[in-house]
């Protein structure tokens, strides 16, 4: 009795829960597109006006583009954190649910970024936002690594460094990003661009 | 030809049905983003407006986060009650489709608690909601235990009456909050933060 | 080699089918909340508006939940039918397109029918929309019938007869409500409610 | 110790990159309904007013109808070329994400193009936008032609060929609507109406 309900109480199906995340992440991808705010001039000036108001959508389609990167690569990091795990006990559960809720609060900061792309306050809560998202998917990986009866296979000490360090990349970026908005709030928003990059890079560094 | 019919009658694939449920909570959890309204001031005013607009956001955001992580709560109750069902009869169906009918009204009550947490019409909505998912959850679990042939293996009775304890916490503290929220209304939507920590309070206790 | 690519040509896996089903379902259901205008008084106004302007909702909160439920049965269809079925062909995939189509403009018409409940024009537009999925589910339980290499294992006469009884029911509700909502709109949408009962009716009834 | 880094690096579980995928079409193919913009006429006046307000959603309707025809065409396109995939590498992956995007985009082009047909420029972003999404169609096509690894069984050449043929019918659609457009934008838009019967034409020309 007593197992059967210790089971029920510590862990969580990985496949439902990965059903969840990925409904979450692609409804959260989606939504991003209702930040872009169509023009609605009247019918008998569109012809004049509609051409100017769809090149001013420019910015807003931009950041629409680096938004869905950004949780593209989040969604590829979940992905492969959740590659080694094997079991989900009650803390990976809350990280994840705290992670999600991070997510679900970009397609609203990258909107407000979007329409306010010169404004340091707007610029600001999207670089924190994405602080956030980072910092929990270091925890996460911080909270796998130091659980290692979740995993199967166990962890290699290169895994646990490697993945650890890529999870500082985010949060790195984003305190640039954050500090750069002060100065150049626009300018700021395209640091994400690197990312791609920049896990290409880090897989070709020495491990140590 | 009977068995096949009565089959098809009576039961229910348990994975679609899951899918379905799954796919409803990451909308709705996510929809919730959509109450936090993004300020819209001109741009001329923005850079001197946008700051006091955004801190104004703070009790639609702090809701967002509630009603995200009572959500969460919700699916971990699903989760942990179909854990133990193997066939889904026509009663557990449509309790299930009550259920997310419920749900999927939680990001209409939340956003116009977020909207005016300060009036009590307003605020008891979103505990009469909470109420209502609360209750139907217990009525699930009632159903279950009742209807052993739908478990495998058939439920003991320490985690019958553990389940059903558990489903009175979400009910009870919707009761107190909507009283509370003739007294204090912001003060009543806190209520639900006690939440993850009743759960576990709860298994604590002796079992009778 | 033309194994192969007939195989690609003609048969689609019923598993991914069922995923894309199964997520416009859950979607649609989700979105009927949007229909639901949250009222937004202004907030020194609010306390004496807000309890009147909630009160008003009923009508739109109430058709909210007879399109849920109606989705509800929907899907419960789709599930029975294809329960049956084994391989997928390209008359039955765009069968199911179709129906999707209708199945997603379900909360605009639900939107426009709760907004104008007593106008015949709004109604009216909801019971086709009902009309043409319950027609379109007809339609896909003829094919299926009729291409017995589909299912296996392979439908038995009985099951035909009572499924296509049973596929005959919603037109024939919207037909009458359809009728009726050039005499009294918002009783026609009460129409909806003996679903749950109609389908249970059925079953009762002898096969001939 | 490396084969499991690699395996970690390159290579993305095929299952959950088609849970993201399809959910992402089930979302973006509901979302073209809110792009059908509700009429709201004032109760007083709506029983004269919404008659004719419901006849001219006709083109919005009409486009909403062609659009999710086309995502679903996509969707089964997506189908089709993952059917031979067998293993996920990291170009793969982000042809997959950057075709997504687009995806994610039809629903903005779509109701910009519902609300203004007759506006070349409004009728030009559409056709821009189906024309990236069979371009990236076809890369990816190319991509798992010319990685025979990704595949299980290895491709033979005819389905290479027939894949590749049958990927540049939309771009070459989108092209001809988009020049077409200059000139009558509204028909330009029924063009992808004969997508469905060219793929069967496609089928029943001899190979070369």
């Amino acid at each position: 009795m007593t197992g059967q309900r210790e089971d029920q109480e510590y862990y969580v199906s990985k496949n439902r829960l990965e059903t969840l995340v990925d409904g979450i992440f692609a409804f959260a991808m989606t939504l991003l597109v209702l930040g872009i705010n169509p023009p609605r001039p009247q019918e008998t000036l569109a012809t004049t006006v509609l051409p100017d108001m769809i090149a001013s959508l420019v910015p807003q389609v931009f950041l629409f583009i680096v938004s869905f990167l950004v949780l593209a690569l989040f969604w590829l990091d979940h992905h492969r954190q959740f590659h080694f795990v094997h079991r989900v006990d009650t803390a990976l559960l809350w990280i994840n649910m705290l992670l999600l809720i991070s997510i679900v609060f970009v397609p609203f900061s990258t909107d407000l970024a979007g329409d306010y792309p010169v404004i340091t306050d707007a610029v600001l809560l999207f670089h924190a936002n994405m602080f956030i998202v980072g910092l929990l998917f270091a925890v996460q990986w911080c909270h796998i690594c130091r659980h290692d009866h979740l995993c199967e296979p166990a962890l290699d000490e290169a895994i646990k460094h490697h993945g650890f360090r890529r999870s500082l990349i985010v949060p790195a970026i984003a305190v640039i990003g954050g500090a750069l908005s002060f100065i150049n709030p626009p300018l700021s928003l395209m640091m994400y661009l690197v990312l791609p990059f920049s896990t290409g890079l880090l897989h070709r560094l020495p491990l140590p």
